[in-house]
């Protein structure tokens, strides 16, 4: 009974949800737009108080809404840490490899170098190549070479102007912060460290020049380059990082 | 004051959040495993059992924890419902748009195709041709299409051997129940019809005989074929159904 009771308790948080979603989209609500609070839900959909507040909970969760503050639910704006949190308890947990997620990167990287030569205005092709002139320069300090990089793949997806691959490749972001410093150790000549800078200075080339067969073509030759950097890592660190 | 007694609630479910997942990964937990109860984390980390429950609840809607039915918390499998619940809010409230949706998907199952042809089973090579056989057969039951067609995705997906991709692939789902029926509708000849079934056989054909540039452009040509389709259904219903 006990069990019965709690399951009509989880599907009555569902269909709360449920009710949310289709009333953001019924009213065509924006990012931003806010939402009537839980009691009018409760009211409407006749279940408790604390049902709804667990379905407003879940959505927030989901960055459906945006709670924070103590002001009136708002509507959320999707930002890449979802899938990212998924990613990463699948990565945690072994439902998902590593060698998987980089496949993953490099088919929608290499899309997203050819789209963004297509696409790109000039001040975005300015700034990927801004970026891959920071990561040209900058040689020593690992924490600023890092998160240039992973400035450098996200300005790209920007400019791919696909707002999807921009959340996906947004979702890499926390692993890369794991895999760029430990990759960048193993490369520890000159000459390796410079193969690297000349694949996104390659990349940045492309791009600006609008070449999409060139754009795609240095993305890749940059992630083929960079999975033999991780193996090194992994066989010395015992870690296993994800790409740069 | 109250303002930052809230902020400070909701940075505390987020440090709860992550004592969490940490957890997880410190205990290399795996699916289905149970965790520790609200009582024993709100003890560690010094926060109030409500903050705990909301951490749980959160990771709950993640699919991080998986708490249904009273039991224990125990690890959750990922299975692309917040992949899809995220994609869903986008497009609903128009931070994505369908023909950002559908470039994602022929990049990504152009890849899936050719990844299947190099590593299925057996059993799955036969699943695949089997679903393409039921997709030729069966022409006037709408339902019946979509789900073989949405099966049939998902099928050269798993084929690939990457669980990513599974996932992502698999979130597209909620997607194709609507467009598959309405791009379907926009073929009313035998010819039209013949084309798409085609596709689907030659795909299918390629996997089997692990051919793999045969399975990449067979689903190229459908994708390629279909937004022709959804276009049309565009136009007709003043719907935006997202491919097949």
């Amino acid at each position: 009974m006990e069990q019965t009771a709690i399951k009509g308790a989880a599907s009555q948080v569902s269909r709360a949800m449920r009710a949310v979603t289709l009333y953001i989209r019924a009213e065509q609500l924006r990012v931003g737009d806010s939402l009537p609070g839980e009691a009018h839900f409760a009211d409407q959909l006749h279940v408790s108080r604390a049902v709804m507040r667990e379905a407003f909970g879940a959505l927030a969760a989901l960055k459906v809404l945006d709670v924070g503050n103590g002001r009136r639910a708002r509507v959320g704006a999707i930002d890449g840490s979802v899938f990212a949190t998924s990613l990463d308890h699948g990565i945690n947990t072994a439902q998902i490899s590593l060698p998987d997620v980089w496949e993953v990167r490099q088919t929608i990287e290499h899309r997203t170098a050819m789209l963004a030569a297509v696409n790109r205005t000039p001040p975005q092709a300015a700034e990927i190549v801004r970026l891959a002139e920071m990561l040209a320069l900058e040689k020593n300090d690992l924490d600023q070479i890092t998160r240039d990089d992973i400035a450098l793949h996200n300005a790209v997806a920007i400019a791919s102007h696909n707002s999807l691959y921009v959340q996906i490749v947004a979702s890499f972001g926390p692993l890369m912060e794991v895999a760029v410093p430990a990759a960048w150790r193993t490369r520890r000549t000159e000459a390796e460290r410079a193969a690297m800078v000349g694949h996104h200075r390659a990349l940045a080339r492309a791009i600006a020049d609008m070449d999409e067969e060139a754009a795609g073509a240095a993305m890749t030759r940059h992630f083929d380059t960079s999975i033999g950097d991780v193996m090194k890592a992994m066989a010395e660190r015992q870690a296993i990082p994800l790409a740069q």
